[in-house]
């Protein structure tokens, strides 16, 4: 189909389109003739993750053409999928884990820092929140792993094995944009909840007297 | 003390204090003279709140604004504390939670939707998830909210009930930007480790013979 009819079906403007196209976020179409190309369901479905990574994720422009790239070029092992995975995701830049961090991660039976982008990660947003006063304690930190064991439970299904190796990690990809929302909400909720039962006007009542 | 040692305390440029000032979140010091002002350790300790808020919790200026205007007016009740909290947190818009969405969540046994900025927050995500036909069933709700109550636990803590309202509300506020992104780590490496143990070489090894 033309341009004008991909717009049609994904909603998207023909200016936006062409800009994705300019930004090596949406493949080339099939040239026909000089002025025109075909586009075909392959770009239908790259348009619909690009605005999901966009909307829902609020990825930048540059990590959605990581995003992109490593979905064109998918690491053959199921193992190193979700390295790819949480390596596009995770914030770019800030400095590497230091030591105590490791240590100290390492101590609490969490996977160690040096390949894994998903502990740079957790040594990175815990070192951030110490360096605001915010200290977690050991306890919670593993209380805290164990529940999200039970999260991730629903995250890496068997079905993984089967697929080929793009859809995998576009289902870890898109899955943890879209699911990550879900999961801090359902934190508010449980909030919400517990702090209704423990400091609800009838217990504030008993509380002041 | 004057604003170029609030700047010297503090880490932020002069230029970046008066943009704070300009823009209402930070209160004014006390002015010495038509040309100077004297600020106080409210001023430094409000300073950090808006960098941690900008820096680790992303949020625009104007959803600091929210913060600060509703930390100088917070909400008597404890009950009502969490909920302003998590107002000012959640993306702003969005369309109200469906009938369907609202009575769905409902039969879970979560929340309801109507006065709750969490609940709506939640069916907003999940609606979000749908129209990018990512669908959740029931059963993967039910798991993920019994594991968020796990880390909720660690955050309504009795204390809270012994706070000034304004410090429990900057309390929730700012716990919820810092250990959000740890959260969200806390589940990339749980994904790891059980894709470690069902996708690792040596499982892949079997699964192809």
């Amino acid at each position: 189909v033309r341009i004008s009819e991909l717009a049609d079906v994904t909603g998207v403007s023909i200016p936006t389109l062409k800009y994705y196209l300019r930004e090596g976020l949406l493949h080339p179409g099939r040239a026909r003739g000089a002025t025109r190309a075909d586009y075909d369901d392959t770009h239908v479905e790259r348009v619909r993750l690009v605005r999901t990574l966009i909307d829902v994720g609020r990825l930048s422009i540059d990590r959605v053409r990581e995003v992109v790239t490593a979905l064109d070029r998918p690491p053959e092992s199921r193992h190193l999928l979700l390295g790819t995975a949480h390596d596009v995701l995770r914030q770019a830049g800030g400095s590497p884990p230091s030591e105590t961090m490791t240590a100290r991660l390492a101590a609490l039976g969490l996977p160690d820092c040096v390949d894994s982008p998903a502990s740079t990660q957790l040594a990175q947003a815990l070192s951030a929140a110490e360096e605001a006063g915010w200290h977690l304690t050991d306890a919670t930190l593993t209380s805290w792993f164990a529940a999200m064991k039970r999260v991730a439970d629903a995250d890496v299904v068997p079905e993984l094995a089967a697929m080929p190796p793009g859809d995998a990690l576009r289902h870890a990809i898109v899955g943890n944009v879209l699911t990550d929302p879900v999961v801090i909400a359902l934190r508010r909720v449980a909030q919400e909840a517990l702090s209704a039962e423990r400091f609800s006007p009838a217990s504030e009542h008993q509380a002041s007297r």
